[in-house]
């Protein structure tokens, strides 16, 4: 029995981190957790965000996993300090790889962000953007109905374009060249945000530098298992709807199991 | 101190209710609580739905409630019964008043359904028409991206418009003359709604058919609070956003606090 990494996400956009966990680690085992029971984390506060990640991530490191991955931006953005104060294994975001993959992919310096309201509003990806890069520029927008739409499976809907159009129109026109899609499920709306947005846009998804940022810590720490075929079992709070169905056909990923898990509160 | 009435929803859409509840009962004391931190139920299942009801109720009737509403159609879809099982006060949900303030707003015996997925997958409404007349037609659809676009105040926009023409597109040209607004948020759409259906179509909503369910219960078990100016309480498990100026504002509430309450779990 290899220790398995531990993925959570409010739901199942972090299926495309794992899709990427799966691409780069392929001996690894993974455990995921999709908190279908209370998602979406977006619009929620702070303090409820840290508690469920906590409640989350405590629970998988009692279950023996030898690092916890956020597989949610929302999550990284607003828990990932509280997490790596509390827990006692390894805690890799999102953000971070995000920002990492941005930097390559603009020429003009400015950069575009979307991404939930809770994201957005706590200023994470500018923070580690301008940290990167004094003389970055960033354009931010929440774009809270993209959740809904992906969740309804409308990847390639006049709505969702109309909706798009919206949000993104503030970039036309701009020398803005690259545009990170800070949340976990954007990935699922990439040919659609390339119509509305045109050739200009480098698309900038953290899930394949979040991957690589997960192997270098592992290798680092030395506990990477590099022989076997590894595993993936996913879990869910709520079972989840026929959106696992698209996500799972759109990510290509087998699974071993899938079950109904409960979180356990702080504190029991 | 009069004993209050507990009223929850799983977010702020329940407020139509307690607007109705205020003009029917001015004088009761009327708790309320929005599980924001959990929100939206509409597309969880029914185990999921029943433990989120009947932690809240328990924890209203060990405060004192005398009575509880169930100020969210998905709740009352999926676990009026449940928590009439488990709770030991009266117990008011608001499809039954649904039902009985459609029927006499169709000429035709046709009635359209509108909620949210939940509520619709459970047949509630269809089984309540049904129950009370015979030969009433119903035709039923889940709108699952009103409630995210209600929450971000998109009650005149053109794409709510688009969004209710693709989902109310085919009741039109037929004679359902009657449609149940079958989720708490939809009073604020009503205006959209109509728009697009046409003044062929009565609107029907629960809220104020709930109220008056609520005072007949109160009276016939002796338990109405009749003199006083009553007050209201509001709590949420997660600070409410903007949302609940919009709908304090379109509801024209006045409350004597707010607060931000967490629920315990069921076995704690």
């Amino acid at each position: 029995m290899i220790a398995p990494i531990a993925v959570f996400d409010s739901g199942v956009g972090g299926l495309t981190v794992v899709g990427a966990l799966r691409r780069e680690l392929p001996a690894e085992a993974i455990v995921y957790l999709g908190d279908t029971a209370r998602v979406p984390y977006g619009g929620k506060s702070q303090k409820t965000i840290e508690r469920y990640s906590e409640e989350i991530a405590r629970m998988l490191v009692a279950e023996g996993a030898k690092m916890v991955v956020v597989a949610c931006n929302t999550a990284s953005a607003l828990a990932l300090e509280h997490l790596r104060a509390t827990i006692s294994v390894p805690v890799v975001g999102v953000i971070d790889p995000g920002v990492q993959a941005a930097l390559p992919a603009t020429r003009s310096g400015h950069v575009a962000v979307i991404g939930t309201k809770a994201t957005i509003g706590s200023g994470a990806y500018e923070k580690g953007l301008r940290a990167a890069r004094a003389d970055i520029r960033v354009t931010s927008i929440a774009c809270p109905l993209l959740v809904p739409l992906i969740e309804e499976g409308m990847f390639d809907d006049e709505v969702t374009e109309s909706v798009l159009r919206r949000y993104l129109s503030p970039l036309l026109g701009t020398d803005a060249d690259a545009i990170v899609l800070g949340c976990t499920h954007y990935p699922l709306l990439a040919a659609a945000i390339a119509r509305v947005l045109g050739p200009q846009f480098a698309l900038v998804d953290s899930a394949a530098n979040c991957a690589s940022a997960v192997a270098r810590r592992l290798a680092h720490d030395g506990i990477l298992a590099d022989v076997g075929t590894g595993s993936l079992e996913l879990g869910f709070t709520d079972p989840p709807d026929r959106f696992l169905e698209v996500a799972g056909r759109a990510l290509g990923l087998s699974t071993d199991s899938a079950a109904v898990r409960s979180v356990p509160p702080l504190g029991s």
